[in-house]
């Protein structure tokens, strides 16, 4: 089916973003090291505050050792 | 397995959203029409030259009637 509004999206995304990275037992602040990103940005995805790229949605599933695409399915 | 490089990512993107657009038969106009962005920006993420944001993702998943996580899986 269709994907929901935009906001779902974000949200899908936020959700498995801190989901994994509880399974993996690191902080935001090491996540963002892992993904060469931001300290104060992991904690904006995770809030699906943040307008995420591509490029860092790529970024942040390498740091997380799974693949772009389970980050975005619900 | 982690996401192989940034590039990579846009790249399954692209491929996938032409791929899709393909199957039902519309233009990257239509397309664009549908997704409500702009006409040019259809050509440039499947050029995989546009770092799209995971709102665009959404809107261009719901245009062509498919999951977003469908449109960056290999």
């Amino acid at each position: 089916m269709p994907t929901a509004p935009t906001s779902e999206l974000r949200r899908v995304f936020a959700l498995r973003v801190r989901e994994q990275r509880k399974r993996l037992h690191i902080s935001q602040e090491e996540l963002a090291d892992r993904a060469q990103v931001h300290r104060t940005f992991i904690g904006a995805v995770e809030r699906a505050e943040t307008n995420v790229s591509i490029d860092n949605i790529a970024r942040i599933s390498a740091a997380l050792v799974v693949e772009a695409w389970e980050l975005l399915k619900e």
